[in-house]
């Protein structure tokens, strides 16, 4: 039988998203066979992320240092900030590395199904970083979900007194997707928001 | 973008078997975000699991002890040896809660394919354990598939000349399984092996 070492592992490993018990076992027998190799330095990586990392006050980014690097990087466009509802969507933008602004991490979609309001949200701050003259265009990149257009639109409504242009990520044919593939939704959005080859 | 500590937990938490960088980002943020419940609990068990957990030198299995847990425990009978490949199958039979008897961790399969010989495995000493007069029934408990059976006989063939009863796993229609779903092979065993209703 297991020992409380190892059930502990188990049970706690099973815990993250996409493992489940079965899986949990067996990263866990594969960490005990890789001690050197992944179980001591993945033990001293939690530890040195549970210490270390903390979340951007400004943009709600999570780094080492606060303000986050991104925030402080004087090199990158003060005058464009682009909203995104999770740190996750973030990484994914930097990732694709064409944007070269600032961030503002809402934490959230609006959703009167969860009952999440606006007060959930990091709303406030983003008014008040976008109240200065700094910035001049809110890009939002939300999700293309109900909840997430839902969003946008109450953003779009509460920036709007402010001088700043609102743009959101454009609609349409995924690069590489196939049109046969593509929902109707999409397809009637990428039509109707063609535009000229150049 | 993501910080030097954030990027070393995603590149080991990848390392995992089932976990791909997507998914090891996600497992990452999702322990950033349940930072005291989980990722500190997790680094303290990985830890504990790095220093404690040893192989048990008569049977192979994981403990904190060793002999293991189940090697030291007189109530169990130490006339029966199980043969397992790994310790995840030898978990399996407990978690069945079926055999009361003592295991051996063969570590592997005979495979000329992957060039394991049985100097690789724990062939000797489970002829060792064998030798006294204690063992009375070797239960061969390997993985029904070719490097499985091709082990199972060459430790039939080893265990031949002690006075010792060879038994096999039973093949057959698993429990809950339906015939038009089973292969041809486990069929015809099934068929083979019937037994009278009891």
């Amino acid at each position: 039988m297991s020992t409380s070492e190892i059930d502990q592992l188990i049970k706690l490993l099973s815990k993250l998203p996409g493992l489940g018990s079965r899986s949990a076992r067996r990263a866990t027998l594969y960490l005990i066979k890789h001690r050197e190799s992944l179980l001591m330095p993945l033990g001293s990586a939690m530890a040195a992320a549970a210490e270390h990392v903390k979340t951007c006050t400004t943009c709600g980014n999570l780094d080492t240092v606060d303000p986050c690097s991104i925030c402080s990087n004087g090199a990158r466009d003060q005058k464009t900030l682009c909203v995104v509802e999770d740190v996750s969507d973030l990484w994914a933008l930097e990732r694709a590395g064409a944007f070269s602004g600032l961030y503002h991490v809402l934490g959230g979609n609006l959703s009167a199904l969860d009952g999440v309001g606006p007060e959930d949200l990091s709303v406030e701050p983003l008014l008040q970083r976008t109240a200065g003259t700094l910035v001049t265009e809110v890009i939002i990149a939300l999700n293309a979900t109900v909840d997430g257009q839902t969003t946008a639109h109450y953003l779009t409504d509460r920036l709007s007194d402010h001088n700043i242009l609102v743009s959101h990520l454009a609609h349409g044919v995924p690069v590489g997707g196939e049109l046969d593939y593509l929902d109707d939704g999409t397809l009637a959005t990428a039509l109707k928001s063609r535009r000229p080859l150049d």
